[in-house]
């Protein structure tokens, strides 16, 4: 029996700044269960390449080592490209989930195929390379999108969210979909408006708010005591590293 | 925000008594967390073939109906066959959790490939089948057992957590696993000991224990408003039934 | 050489009375071949849903453990859900054919990717979990239906004959079907006219119809000497049942 | 009701002779079968490369058009390349068996996994790559050899089933098999000493003798008036062949 | 380092005469490399059918022996059906390229899924059995066809271009191709038009000519000292071929 | 006609000094073919571990695009983990290799399945992801490693290369392999010692050493005037990056 609350953070891989107000974050919380956020500091404003996931990456693992060093029970990175997860997972013991694999394992145990609703068309293979990363590429009934740059999502909300349920619902309607995944961070809170807006058409699925659901789901693991296998991710061979001076600042403060 | 604690009914679908003290199921919930249990009243002993997963299903249908209308959060499901895992869902909106789907999942979310170790040789086919099922055939590494009844794990526990332990190591050094599920719900309290048994062999992967992993995954689906999909698992028409009485009463009263 | 003819029945698991009249069955018998029937007492009218797949498990086995006792030499489950199909296996050593299964390994044998036409769309995802057990996924191009349930199938066939006509033709059209398969059992019979109306707008395809072609190959196992494993399908341990009086009865007869 | 006894010829694509006694082929017939054979006239004395099993199909072509033209209602060729069978599909309406592909389905009907024991290691690729084709790569466990050459099996008959025992009772305890098919049709009859010896050791699974099951998959289909799909095997369009005389021969005699 | 031209030898699999030029292969050549050309005798005048592509095997087995016994570095065959690929690597130990196979697996490098355009719709289930074979069915979003017989090809090359632009367009928006392969090697020397029409449409993808990148991969296989593997593909045992003179003759003379 | 040597550029990945001494790179070009080679200046000294591969990407992008500025022909990354090859693709657009992929795609077309012989063993998980992208996961039997680090692989040479051997020689004997590729690109030069060795005990299989083979396939590509595709690849949207100036000011210079 645990009766403390377990505490998730939320470390969010992009540079602009007011996208990720700590109320929002905070507010994820409740009996038992605690959320605090943490953003990088060297990288993209916001992620919709593979360059961008790329470069974001060292900043994002020196935050989960500080977040392991600070004593939270497990990490979410708030990105759905899941950005430096297997990286990270090498440097912590902590649980750290990515929204996007967490995601797709839900929608997979909770409908026959899960369709991925993103931003850019332009991620479809990203997704479908996670998928079959994750084993699940069977399970996945299409990758679409709404044509919206991250940045721009919360500009007309309520355009956007008539775009989700649209392609929604082809999904469900062309592709065989029977649950949906926003493919990406940024949607946050539109779940229920999505949810409703199909269910009006008469189309009763689950529509999976990726962080919401990460937090839930690394929370669940802290519980049951699980982390990710060191088999699967040991810590590296200690060598050399030229440059990323703040990244070996950190590390060195953890290995003391 | 959720601040009311979640209420997890774990539902037996064997008639041996004694199998499950109740006090047993209450000390998985926590802070936050309810669980308590029900049991068939029709059906085997305990399950070990596909006969006896297709006879425990009408009471366990019945059983799970019964917790949705007495106001339960989500269900699990005390078998690794999952049995009646579809049908239930039929039948109810609360989420019914499968302790395999569950165990599966999150095993590929925390390891390259996973092992279930079972009580009978047996049982292989049924488990691979789950595993192509749930798309995660290619995440699966292999499934052993320590050859054990389910009704006898608890005449020697030392001697069933070794021959755990030995079969665990296995899995890891012959067929290429990185995390180890226990393949019987019998073995509930057992992850501690097999985890430090492997430990000591320098082997450091999670061992799932499926029930504490199930209850605490239902949970979260249930925090984050999340069940399984109408479209995958719409209530089935009305029509006439025959025998079944008890059944039919819980679905009457249901649907009133 | 085998010089006598082959007995196969037809386990017919619903309890709708004048849905399978015997003429019909023992009209699929001919030189070399006796088809004969029998039917459920306790389960659903009809089956269009996990749940009375479920339901309908308990007298369908019994009905398979009284033919094998009866002397029969194979049994064909009259269902495209397969119900029971694994469970019976374990009770008996006459060969058991599900008529989904022998149908989806036929179809493959015979053209590069098939569909299956049937009743209802809440069906799709139980022949996809159907294909995907059989390791026939990559050769199943969709799952249609004409939306008429069951039991309604015949009240104007004509109209029934041209919906099936009119979906398997988009099959191959939209889908790449290169054979059809009819997705229940309930269609016994038109696999004529709609081959027929087929050829009328030039698709030459083979159109399967389950029930004799489950059959023939049943007989075909039969003459061949061949049942399923006893490693995939050993009999269940001896222990103790609840409940299910009948077919207890029926399997302690089976025993002596 | 087909109350003719169906005629199944065997196609034999081998230029060995003696290999086939009509006597013995005769006698896979029975009540409601009759079973005839031929042979190529041109090509290898037998089948171990993918090398004779390309020049054997020109003439093994042949024997089935006129095989149709003589009125036969299904062919079958003797040899578990299943050379020749998608090109002669292309040329007949009658059905044509290759003894591998119908073997792998019925392999596959009946247990989890299967194995094939063949002659010679260097037709692994083979096998797989037939499986791969077939859709059922997931259901084989693995391809076994004896290392034996094909005209070299009846030799010492005793030697040879004995090391065929022991090479499935390898598949089934190392690699999982819980079904055997024998991997050249060349060891036709071989199937009861076998499954004996494997009876012997508690073993109680399928052994497939490939031309038995195709003759009687083959007059399953007659019977049940299926062939293949016209659409994956169309008539190649009329045009200019250079040489193989007695091919054309055949075919323009079949075209009046 | 390798300082001599690599000479490639493209076999043309088809008796037409005047469908390639020498001048033609040839100029495929350049800087290091030589191209020449040479044709079978015996076979069909064009492919388009598995009846055809079994037919040409035996003639074009011998030009490949041939080919090697000239000394020329690696071979390319001139069909997209890749005949004969399997049997002549047992004969040669010169790298022998199907320009299928290796078209394959340059798109699945260098795009995200890729479609194959070819001539007649009837090729779909030989490209997508092959895609299969090769462990590439997962990256091949579809076949398309321009219907268009081989011979007819060259009849309104820019008709032909015009068909292949919008079906490789097609592939791109609705079956979601990331890259394109020319189905039939016929269409040598469209890629830059239709690679042009694409870009005009905003479409940049990789136009795979299958002939030129074929004898590039050969090249590239000769630089870097590999060829096929003889464990794969061993030489068949001697034995006794009755018939394909032509063929014998060039087997016993490189035999010497 | 290409008429021009091919210019490849080897990017290596690591900051260890002296690795990869500039007279080896050169030594691998030939007629028609110049090879150079270039280093990263940020990141780790070698790469065994998803950190490593992580951080070595910004500057491994950095150097690609410098490459295309100066106008060479493609691109070859000198690592086996392919770092930031999906990422350095949407920033140039002539070919970008990874060794990894390119040697699994030519193992695929050379043998039926390849083996990966690597340095440490917990790479495994890396190379089977990399297979499961690349889409040829069903081609791969198994990875392998001699567990000694990269940086140690030249201590003793004869050592690492009998290590080498006896590896290969259990991959194709116990895991089926029939063709090995080095999984490290610090094994270059090794090949031909290798190849020997298996030879010496009878196996004659293909011997991949990653960069000669990447190299000439990323010539082969440059020959066939063929580049990844631009709608998998396309260059990331222009927005504010934080830090990184090197990359940055490689990236704006190549804007102009």
């Amino acid at each position: 029996m645990i009766d403390r609350p377990i505490h998730v953070r939320i470390v969010s891989p992009i540079t602009a700044r007011n996208f990720r107000p700590p109320a929002v974050l905070e507010a994820l919380g409740g009996l038992g269960l605690k959320v605090s956020g943490s953003q990088i500091e060297e990288g993209p404003a916001s992620i919709e390449s593979e360059f961008e996931t790329a470069i974001c990456a060292p900043d994002t693992i020196r935050r989960i080592v500080e977040a392991e060093r600070e004593g939270v029970d497990a990490v979410v990175i708030d990105c759905m490209a899941d950005p430096a997860l297997r990286a990270a997972r090498e440097m912590v013991r902590i649980p750290v989930i990515g929204p996007s694999q967490a995601a797709m394992h839900v929608a997979a145990m909770l409908g026959h195929r899960f369709s991925v609703v993103t931003v850019m068309r332009r991620l479809r293979a990203q997704f479908e390379n996670a998928a079959a990363l994750h084993g699940l590429a069977s399970r996945m009934a299409s990758v679409r999108s709404v044509d919206i740059p991250v940045l721009a999502l919360e500009d007309d909300l309520d355009a956007t969210q008539r775009l989700l349920v649209e392609q929604a619902r082809l999904a469900v309607e062309k592709d065989g979909a029977e649950a949906v995944i926003f493919g990406c961070t940024g949607l946050l809170g539109c779940a229920g408006a999505v949810r409703a807006g199909l269910l009006a058409g008469g189309i009763d699925i689950p529509v999976i708010d990726p962080i919401p659901n990460a937090v839930h789901i690394a929370a669940a693991l802290a519980r049951s005591n699980l982390t990710h296998s060191a088999l699967t991710y040991p810590p590296p061979p200690e060598k050399d590293v030229a440059g990323f001076e703040a990244l070996r600042a950190s590390l060195a403060a953890a290995a003391q």
